[in-house]
C-alpha cells in the first residue's frame, strides 16, 4: 500500500505524534511576542561558552534535553535523532549530539531544517522503524555572522531587506505511542529545489519566496484542501518582504492565504507594543534592528516548539502546516556568481486529520 | 510490527532493491585497479568546468544521469533523492541537483553520507513513501583540499597517515520494483557519533575507526550475524592505517573480520601491478602519492556503486555489508582546539536474505 498522495506529498498512515518539544532562545529573541512560549531564555547569548560555536551546540543539549525531560524519557529510550544546522559540517549538531548514543541522521537543508527534520522523523517513525525520533535543529546569530557575512566586529550594515538570524534551538519528539491528546503528523510535501536566479544575498526572501510558493501549492494540491483548511500556514523564514511576495505569488495560481498565513521570521520578532503576553496585539512592525525579521534554522525551529506546538496543546489551533524554508548557498558558490537556490519543505500537525 | 531489530538495527521487510548505479571517477581513480568497473573515467578532473566546485557538481549529474538512463527512468520517475557531500552547505549536491525537480533531502555524515544515502532511501521506499529513491553523493580532491587545509598552490605536503580524497561520484536507484535479480538492502544499522578524542586531522583513519568498529559491532549482535556470514564487509574509507586498527579493534571484541574485510580507500588506490582487469592480483600497497589510501563520500560511493554492485550483479558476491565511515569535523572546530568525532553507518545487501 503505497502512501503517496499526488506528486510530492505522502499521508502518514499511523499519524505519528508530537509528544514533546524543546526550546531555548538568546536574549533578543526573549524580548519579542513569542518568550512565554519558550523554555529558556539564554541572558547571555554566549550560553557561559568560550565561543559561539560551542554556544550554539550547547543550545542543541539544551532543547534536546529539555524535550526529553518534558516527555520523561532518556536518551536511550529514543531511536534516532534527525538533526543539523547552519554550521559548516553541521558542527553545532554532531558535537552537541556526540556525547548521547542515538543513532544520527545529519540533515541540511538550511533553514528548512527544522521541516526536514521533522519530516524525516515521521516517516521514520510512521514506517515503524522507531518508536520514538528526536527532530532537532539551531541557529545562532553570531556564528552565522561569522561563518555567512562578516566577523560582528566588522560591523557590518545590514540592508532594508535583510534579516537576523535568530538564536535558538527547537527540539521535537516524534513517537508512535501517545494518545489523541497529542497533535499528529498527518502529511509531509517534501520541497524540490528552486532557483530563480536571485543573486542577493541580503535578499534571501525573494530567494526563498518561490520555494515556498512552489511547496504549499503542490500541498494543497495533492491534499485537495485550500487554504482555510488550515487555522495557520507558516512559513520558516521569509521575512516581511519574502511573506509579502508568497502571499502573491500564491494568490496567482488561486490560492488566497491571507487568513491564515503567518511567518516564524516575522512573529519572533515583532515588536510587542509593551504586551509580552499577547503575540495576537502585535502589529506588522518588527523589532528595532532586525530589518524583515528573524531566520536561521533556529527560528521555524523555536517558533514551531514554542509557539504552534503549544498552541496546539491548548487548543487555540487544531490544524497547522509548517513550511520552513532554505536558501542553498554557500560563500564559495556566491563568490564564484553563483544564484541562490531555495528549498521549502512542508509538515501538516493536526489534531484528528482524516485517514484517507 | 516494528522493523526494530536489536539496538540500533531495522529489518527492511519490503527488500529494497537496487536496480541500478552510475559512476564517474577522475583520472588518477581511473588509474586504480577497479577502473573497469566505473561507467565513465574524466580525463580532466575539471570535466571542462570553470571551477573544481562546478566540476564536482557535474561529477553528481553524471552518476545520477547514469544511473536514470540503465534503469530506463526519467527523473520524472524518482520520487526522492537523498544526497550530500562534503562541501560547505552541500553545494555539489545541491547545485547539481537544482534542474532535476526531484523531492531533495539534504544529508550529511562526512565520508559516510554513501551509506547514510543508501539507508534513508531503503527505509523510505521499504516504509512505502516512494517507489524509487536515489541515493547519491560525491567528493572532489582539489575542492576537499581548497575547503579543508590548503589551497593547491600552496603545495602543502602529505603525513603518512593521509589519504587522499577521491575525485568520484555515485547514485544507486533504490526501488520496491524489480524482480530478484537486483540485490536487496535487508539491513541498515544507524551509526552513533563516537569521539575517542583524536586531533590530528591528518590522521582521519584512526578518528573514524572506533565508529567503524562500534557499528560493526552492533550490526553483528543486532543481527546475530558472524563476520563470515557477508562475503564482503567494506569500510568507507579508513586507509590502511584505520583499516589494521579497525581489524585489531573488532577482534578484541571477539569478531575476527579479517578474511572478507576490506576498505573502500584502499581498494580505490591499489596499485594493480600492470593488470588493471583483476583488482585481486594487487597487492597490499597503495598508488604512489595516496599515503594511506582514498577518502571521501565519492570513494565508497564509486566503490560500492561500481565494483561490489557490479560483483553482486554479476555473481561474485552474494553478501556485502557496506560501511561508510566519516570523520565529523570542520574547520572552525578544529581551530578551537575540537577532537574529531567520527560515525560510520551499515547497510546489508544481499541476495536471498532470509526474513526474520
Amino acid at each position: 500500500m503505497s502512501k503517496r498522495i499526488g506528486k510530492q506529498t505522502v499521508e502518514l498512515i499511523n499519524r505519528p505524534k508530537i509528544i514533546s518539544t524543546g526550546t531555548v532562545v538568546g536574549p533578543k529573541e526573549g524580548e519579542g511576542p513569542l518568550s512565554k512560549y519558550f523554555d529558556v531564555i539564554l541572558e547571555d547569548d554566549k550560553n557561559g561558552q568560550e565561543t559561539f560555536e560551542k554556544a550554539e551546540s550547547s543550545l542543541v543539549t539544551t532543547a534536546v534535553n529539555k524535550a526529553l525531560e518534558k516527555a520523561n524519557l532518556k536518551n536511550t529510550d529514543i531511536h534516532y535523532i534527525f538533526a543539523g544546522d547552519l554550521l559548516n559540517q553541521l558542527s553545532a549538531s554532531t558535537f552537541a549530539l556526540r556525547g548521547l548514543e542515538i543513532p544520527f541522521i545529519g540533515l541540511y537543508g538550511a533553514c528548512s531544517t527544522m521541516a526536514l527534520s521533522l519530516s524525516m522523523a515521521a516517516m521514520n517513525v510512521d514506517g515503524e522503524f522507531s518508536d520514538y525520533s528526536i527532530a532537532a535543529t539551531s541557529s545562532h546569530f553570531s556564528t552565522a555572522e561569522r561563518q555567512f557575512r562578516t566577523p560582528l566586529e566588522y560591523g557590518g550594515q545590514k540592508k532594508v531587506t535583510s534579516q537576523w538570524t535568530v538564536t535558538a534551538s527547537g527540539a521535537a519528539i516524534v513517537s508512535s505511542k501517545g494518545g489523541e491528546i497529542y497533535p499528529q503528523i498527518t502529511h509531509v510535501t517534501t520541497g524540490k529545489i528552486m532557483d530563480y536566479g536571485i543573486t542577493d544575498a541580503n535578499n534571501m526572501g525573494a530567494a526563498m519566496a518561490p520555494a515556498a510558493v512552489d511547496t504549499i501549492k503542490q500541498h494543497l494540491r495533492d491534499t485537495g484542501r485550500t487554504p482555510d483548511y488550515y487555522d495557520v500556514i507558516a512559513t520558516g523564514d521569509l521575512g516581511s518582504y519574502g511573506m509579502e511576495l508568497t502571499k502573491k505569488l500564491l494568490l496567482e495560481y488561486g490560492y488566497d492565504v491571507s487568513k491564515v498565513y503567518i511567518d516564524c521570521g516575522v512573529e519572533i520578532f515583532k515588536e510587542n507594543n509593551g504586551d509580552k503576553s499577547n503575540p495576537d496585539k502585535c502589529g506588522d512592525k518588527c523589532l528595532d534592528g532586525v530589518m524583515c525579521g528573524g531566520s536561521g534554522c533556529g527560528c521555524s525551529a523555536s517558533v514551531f516548539c514554542g509557539y504552534l506546538y503549544k498552541s496546539l496543546l491548548n487548543g487555540k489551533f487544531k490544524k497547522v502546516l509548517l513550511v520552513s524554508t532554505g536558501a542553498l548557498l554557500s560563500t564559495t558558490t556566491s563568490l564564484q556568481g553563483e544564484s541562490i537556490p531555495g528549498i521549502a519543505h512542508a509538515v501538516a500537525i493536526e489534531f484528528g486529520g482524516a485517514k484517507c
